[in-house]
């Protein structure tokens, strides 16, 4: 999907929702559990019951890669499912050397389709660039992430310019790629690293995980972070996909995907 | 594989070589397309072909991924055909928040039955201790990689002791697990380094990639990076398993390997 697609999608919806499909076996409503794929039958109906409102979807790897060659199976049919109606994100955080780095592109966009993959930032450009270069679709940096280690590391100054580390990876990789192939993901628990970070990146989206269960907030985060072009996904997964693990488990994860997309169209 | 086995493998073979299982179907010899399942048929008998020269195995999960689900299959037999003897390590350089980086490490020791698995620092500590505590499990965090890409960040200097980034991860992350537990990925591109980690990591294994088709040399590898456990495990892989794509390529693979456990039966 390219970027006037999105946008165009999120202005119709009036939504930058992003649905987290970290789908847990172990979560999942006991009547789906007999089924074949129960692991494909949770998003599918998860997937129906939010498809209007939200214009992303993110499975997170590690859900998948837990049940091995049989959770691989049910991501490839996840994404099928999802189709082209919506930027599906793999958040794999992934990142090799050159030639292995473009393996992974080419499994997660020619193989299985994703319009996007997180790649984490630390062996450098020619880690980063063999996921560019594929028609619309994106690399999604790490740059300033949601959880406590952040601090560790992400936080930590330079010696040139005096920046923060997610400063300089900020600062670096925006001529790897555009607007039109690069997005960053920046946590919804740093609210207030919105405003240099937009200093840094105007243009670019930003993948936003943290809200919800994480404890980030909705309004803080838009204050700084939005832009003309609105320039934010913001993702919940646990809060909505697992609102209840009841018979309405669906119905549930509409209502709380319905309470993000009013908020969303109010700040839009 | 607890490290005292390691070290004792190591004595026995005279070998630290690991051989890197980056199958990629496209080089495959010709004549093992027909079976069913080709990238197993090669990793077995590159397996059969190197087993009493190498203490470790290391599958890069790209080239795996890259199949999908059938990619996935592969690995897991390859890896159950290993079995004990040998350390195998999924490559696999992942790292997220904590209860997504848990699903990993579950996923890679407990389903695949890996000893070890490499993972990125950028996310800090909570993102890399969920793969410690498993009994004789591995994490081996990057810290100084082996393509061009690591000056990009690796190598910038920091405000606080004025070192550089890679020596922040190696001091801030021993803390983190122990000699038992943690090794570091040091690339063999830079040997000028392993004095310097080896100031900052006196006693922890360094898996070393690089040497062969990228460039590195084992010797001068060796000249700091050996300790008085050995210390090392190094890495070869297209120089090992694509020595010939004929009919005879597992003799070819098992002459280079041979040459490399020379080279470290004269180092050790």
């Amino acid at each position: 999907m390219n970027r006037s697609t999105l946008i165009a999608e999120i202005n119709r919806k009036k939504s930058f929702l992003c649905v987290g499909l970290d789908t847990e076996i172990s979560k999942i409503p006991a009547h789906l559990k007999d089924t074949d794929d129960p692991v494909f039958e949770f998003n599918k109906a998860i997937i129906d019951a939010t498809r209007d409102l939200c214009v992303s979807y993110k499975p997170n790897l590690a859900f998948y890669e837990a049940l091995g060659a049989d959770g691989w199976r049910s991501l490839e049919k996840t994404v099928a499912y999802i189709g082209d109606s919506h930027f599906v994100i793999a958040d794999a955080k992934r990142g090799d050397i050159g030639n292995t780095s473009r393996l992974y592109a080419e499994a997660f966009f020619n193989r299985m389709g994703a319009d996007a993959v997180t790649v984490a930032p630390y062996m450098g450009e020619d880690s980063v660039t063999p996921f560019m270069g594929f028609p619309d679709k994106w690399v999604i940096l790490l740059a300033l992430t949601s959880n406590k280690g952040s601090a560790d590391f992400q936080l930590t100054q330079q010696s040139d310019n005096h920046e923060k580390f997610f400063e300089k990876v900020l600062r670096r990789s925006q001529v790897w790629g555009s607007i039109g192939n690069l997005m960053y993901v920046v946590g919804a628990t740093h609210p207030e690293a919105f405003k240099r970070v937009r200093e840094i990146v105007p243009e670019h989206f930003l993948l936003v995980p943290g809200v919800g269960a994480q404890g980030g907030d909705l309004a803080s985060i838009c204050k700084y972070g939005l832009n003309q072009d609105c320039g934010l996904l913001v993702n919940s997964s646990r809060g909505i996909i697992y609102a209840s693990n009841g018979l309405g488990f669906a119905e549930r994860a509409r209502e709380e995907a319905e309470k993000l997309q009013k908020e969303m169209a109010g700040l839009l």
